[in-house]
């Protein structure tokens, strides 16, 4: 199976490195041997019909910060929309950055590969936030699959679970820890207590948190996996604007002190009900959702099995990369393991 | 698609009821129409080619104790290996209670099933434990389809969640705790300071424990879900003599407090690394396996990505049936929803 992959960041950077390492068990156990045929980056591509050497694209990107000036393969300043139709790819792995300023260009890789008839694997949110229905229709008018495991949960099979569980029973309602920062921020500030400055603060130094951690603090990093979430599993056709969304910023430590003297903890909760809302809320300590650190949790309400969870690493580049490969097996077994 | 049904207790009584009450949204969102044509208990069965009155059987065994006696559809005495051959089924529910005392009439209904093309979906675990290698290669041989979620966390999707991520990631060891009554057993000791026996006496009163419990308080039970386990998903061709197994059975009060003094708990685990280990072993208290009640928990430890545990309820008759329904639409869709 050929693979051109967009944005060669953490994550498009750890799914390479995870098909090198893991060759010889996947062509074993799946026959599945992967080329990767296209690699873009913000400064240009590298491009081979025959497969990228992985080694070449890690060390090239390492040391000019682009794949670019690879010799041979590497061409600067590509239209990408161009390469993604051109470069004889059976799938595209969408991994630019998640921006909500502007979504288009991820739209447009995502269109560009649908129309070309390729598969897409996405870890972009953005574009599945904005516009699920419409990209959902258009892949299915094309005929082609579209996966993105990665964005809800990361490496967590979040997506799979709650399918599995919507097709013998009835999901009735779902509470969820969907962001690792922030989850991070609330636990430190009830463990050490913090105030929310200093737990911020720690976040960043520890790679939790972006420079800019205004997506994960306000809620809206949140607010895109609940949509994800509602549409794929849920069947609801929802995007951003009907999420009621709020932030943990400057949220008091009193109100965190208020909270665990009533045996109960302050965490960012995605609840999707008759409505879909994001903000603080309570819940009761040690509970299914109360997870430490910067981990996930999912729970499932279900009419007849009760409440079903799911905890775990929920962000991370490898982590996020499983989620990938997962989408690649996925698609390869169901075109029947060719090409 | 044609069910038959060999054993008509708790779990194939909830599983009609659940095809009744779903049968719109089956029909609407799986294009999915099952007809039981065949149900069979220890005294006899009921067949149709057209599909049995569901309400006609749950009366009939309600009143009758059998569904032998279903006027123009009953019979009595019948050989369960030729009305498995020969109802013209093309799903074989196996749903007799698991026995290890005497695990032949099960595995003489799988292969019966397998023989005459039949797919098959088991609930019970004993042909499982004993004889998994030798089932699945028949299930292959006669390019049948073999599915069992409900025998492992009954409802909890348990071994399609490790499927999920050994596709990804590779799970490099698992703790479990996977039967619900043991543990029931264990948390009231802990809870109450109930002693073994008045534990145990109370599972027993509220349902959790059969009138024999032994194969739960042995470890039996959660032996041969660890053997379903290692074989399904770690590609282990272990069966229950390759499971070192210890009980709980007279465990003293005193072994619970102490480790309470700790911060810990006791819980009967599953411990499937080198070796495949039932006993009872003590786990951090508030930490993911530490689950109330009769709940179930696993926990997956993966080389890339970390901890992930899923826990809820996993035993019960409805339960058990969801989990059922989940292998009747997944054969039902990898047939190409036909017939």
């Amino acid at each position: 199976m050929k693979i051109a992959i967009v944005g060669f960041g953490v994550v498009g950077q750890a799914l390479v490195r995870l098909l090198r390492e893991r060759s010889g068990e996947l062509y074993r156990r799946h026959g599945f041997a992967p080329r990767i045929v296209a690699a873009i980056d913000t400064r240009g591509a590298a491009l081979s019909a025959q497969g990228l050497d992985i080694a070449a694209l890690l060390r090239t990107k390492a040391s000019d910060g682009t794949v670019a000036t690879i010799p041979d393969c590497g061409v600067s300043r590509v239209d990408n929309e161009q390469v993604i139709a051109e470069c004889g790819a059976h799938v595209l792995v969408e991994a630019t950055p998640s921006s909500l300023r502007d979504p288009q260009p991820a739209i447009r890789h995502l269109k560009a590969a649908f129309r070309a008839g390729l598969h897409v694997v996405s870890v972009n949110k953005v574009p599945l936030a904005v516009a699920f229905p419409g990209l959902r229709e258009l892949a299915d008018y094309n005929r082609v699959m579209f996966r993105f495991s990665g964005t809800v949960g990361a490496g967590l099979p979040v997506l799979a679970l709650a399918q599995q569980c919507a097709l013998g029973d009835e999901i009735l309602s779902v509470r969820a820890v969907l962001n690792g920062t922030t989850n991070y921020i609330l636990w430190r500030m009830h463990e050490a207590g913090l105030d929310f400055a200093a737990a911020l603060a720690e976040a960043v130094r520890l790679g939790y948190a972006e420079t800019d951690p205004s997506a994960d603090v306000d809620g809206v990093d949140t607010a895109m996996k609940t949509v994800i979430f509602a549409n794929v599993v849920l069947d609801r056709a929802a995007t951003l604007a009907d999420v009621q969304v709020a932030g943990i910023r400057d949220l008091p430590r009193e109100r965190i002190a208020t909270a665990a003297a009533a045996g109960r903890r302050v965490k960012l909760l995605a609840e999707l009900g008759e409505k879909l809302r994001v903000g603080p809320q309570e819940i009761e300590a040690h509970g299914p959702l109360d997870v430490p650190a910067n981990l996930n949790a999912v729970s499932l309400s279900l009419r007849h099995g009760g409440e079903v969870t799911l905890r775990g690493p929920g962000a991370g580049g490898v982590e996020t990369a499983t989620g990938v490969l997962r989408d690649l097996l996925d698609i390869w077994h169901a075109l029947g393991s060719a090409p």
